[in-house]
């Protein structure tokens, strides 16, 4: 199934999206993707035979299919967990500043738990907030989960995998030093991450999905320029049953919970000729490409977002297909700046 | 109004409790907790009237009202952030162990990024885990807030605090030092909290609520004995309204968003008479009762939680009677545990 939430309401309205991703039919089993997964077993099906007549060509009430008119599939969802499951980028960022990466990070996965409560629409304005605050963008693939038991295993995290999609995980990278040395991870620096419209069960992917990991580029381009084509297969250390059994440890997921790959890396040469315009595959965050130009060049070249830049993220199937649509977002100057920021405390 | 959830389905059914706390009545105007607060403006003053009618003894189909009949007030929840509000308990941690607390933690609210997806319910059993987990309680009070837009002032934080509850912040004590050292976070260390049955619209609450902070002892014990017993409205170096600042300082927060003061505690003097033995105000979780044994004694001689502990978390008003209902929870011996976590990465 192609499932797509439409921008209406704060859950969306559900609808089912063709092969070609230019027509669509509001789903009649469900409203919403929520409702759709906390009675998954018995709406699937129901939703899986409107798919397939929409894509018979015989739905009733079928409307033309555009991703500005959608919301994330999920707008608000109980749980957002993202990995850093590529850990090639997390050796890069610290090779960029001297430091060693711990051995442990390529056996215990890194993961930090994001707010859930509002994901932009995947042609929403990006806003910019404080220019100091150091906007960028992450293209990662996510999975939504039905229930997860406490301690699950890995295969039956797998067991749990519902559907695939795309995020835009907007980081603030010049909140996260002091953030992160706080000691009680990020917040602030972690502002709302936005999605692609399509969210597709397993069964869509072919071939790109081998049940653990989603093979293919995951495509970035910063103002019209590709900025980045890592394989989404290749470099994941941690595969997603595993990510997911990792937030289970020691609590349950709700169905309808979003767990991320982290930004898509892919393993870098010589860092001189591993950008984008030399041939290699490029980076899906510009931190990751001011890191490479730090190590080329001695310092960062590439300037992080500001008001009129433009995002785009997406995947294509051989066919040249937009999988999942594409997040397509501009950087939109805000008045949430730090001028408005007033919280201070008591003093000792 | 005092509204609490019955443990039917995945988000409850939304009952108006009268001011005994013995009687409730189903609400009309909605079925969720969650459903009233996305329309709240509109269904507040239905709510209260059915309030009304329930307290003047004229309500239809009042029930009596059982704690363990209830789940959380929001059984799932979109938002959970969680400060550390009473910076005094930080600053023992820091002090037990030789450490200087930065002064920044006076001004700069600590804050972590919960997960909500699942809350349980006032009564339920507490899943001991792993035996080397150290699993800990935190009594804190928390408050639901409506709509936050991005860059609140303190002041339209204040405009959105909805209602007032109690939250059990269950902790995993010793996989914080680790999950810390890896520098994203709590994740793990932080499983699934509890939550009291009532949440209290501010109005309910008269003088011990000041439209910042909650005035009263926090009651907490553990086996049948007080264990805790500080005034949450003293030692509060943060407000709720300024902790809802923080949190929306670069993204808005849902309606429904939970934000917690951490764990309530009050300044301690002499560390050898400030246990609630000797007649001092206790502490609101083991941890900081270890900390103080450390300073007293030179080591810690409270154990953890373990199967068949029974933890109680209440405040009681001027009459003696329990606000919020009680947290009332024993640990149950479960089968989560390592034997079962086999999430290993590929090596390098």
């Amino acid at each position: 199934m192609r499932l797509a939430s439409l921008n209406q309401g704060r859950d969306g309205r559900l609808v089912l999206v063709d092969a070609a991703r230019a027509t669509m039919v509001r789903a009649r089993a469900a409203t919403t993707l929520q409702a759709a997964l906390d009675d998954w077993d018995r709406l699937a099906p129901l939703l899986g035979a409107e798919q397939a007549l929409l894509d018979a060509g015989r739905a009733e009430g079928a409307e033309p299919f555009r991703a500005q008119d959608c919301a994330a599939p999920l707008p608000r969802a109980y749980q957002w967990a993202d990995g850093s499951a590529y850990v090639t980028h997390v050796e890069l960022v610290r090779r960029a500043r001297g430091a060693e990466m711990p051995p442990s990070f390529w056996t215990d996965p890194l993961m930090y738990q994001g707010g859930s409560d509002g994901f932009l629409a995947p042609c929403a304005d990006i806003p910019a907030g404080d220019p100091a605050w150091g906007l960028d963008f992450e293209a990662e693939v996510a999975v939504i989960t039905g229930d997860v038991p406490l301690g699950a295993t890995v295969a039956q995290a797998a067991a749990a995998i519902r559907l695939v999609m795309l995020v835009n995980d907007v980081s603030l990278r010049d909140l996260i030093p002091h953030e992160l040395a706080k000691g009680f991870g990020f917040f602030q620096s972690k502002p709302a991450s936005a999605a692609a419209p399509i969210a597709l069960t397993p069964d869509e992917l072919g071939p790109a999905w081998d049940g653990e990991r989603l093979h293919g580029p995951v495509l970035s381009s910063l103002n019209g320029h590709l900025f980045g084509r890592p394989d989404a297969g290749v470099d994941m250390v941690f595969s997603f049953p595993q990510l997911i059994a990792h937030a289970a440890r020691t609590r349950a997921l709700c169905t309808g919970s979003i767990v991320g790959s982290g930004t898509v890396a892919n393993r870098h040469g010589d860092p001189a000729v591993s950008g984008i315009e030399a041939g290699g595959v490029g980076s899906s965050c510009i931190a990751e490409r001011r890191m490479l130009e730090v190590l080329a060049h001695g310092a960062p070249r590439t300037p992080f977002l500001g008001a009129g830049d433009h995002v785009r993220i997406e995947m294509l199937d051989a066919r040249g297909r937009s999988l999942f649509g594409a997040i397509d977002q501009c950087v939109r100057a805000s008045a949430a700046t730090d001028t408005q920021y007033r919280v201070q405390g008591r003093t000792a």
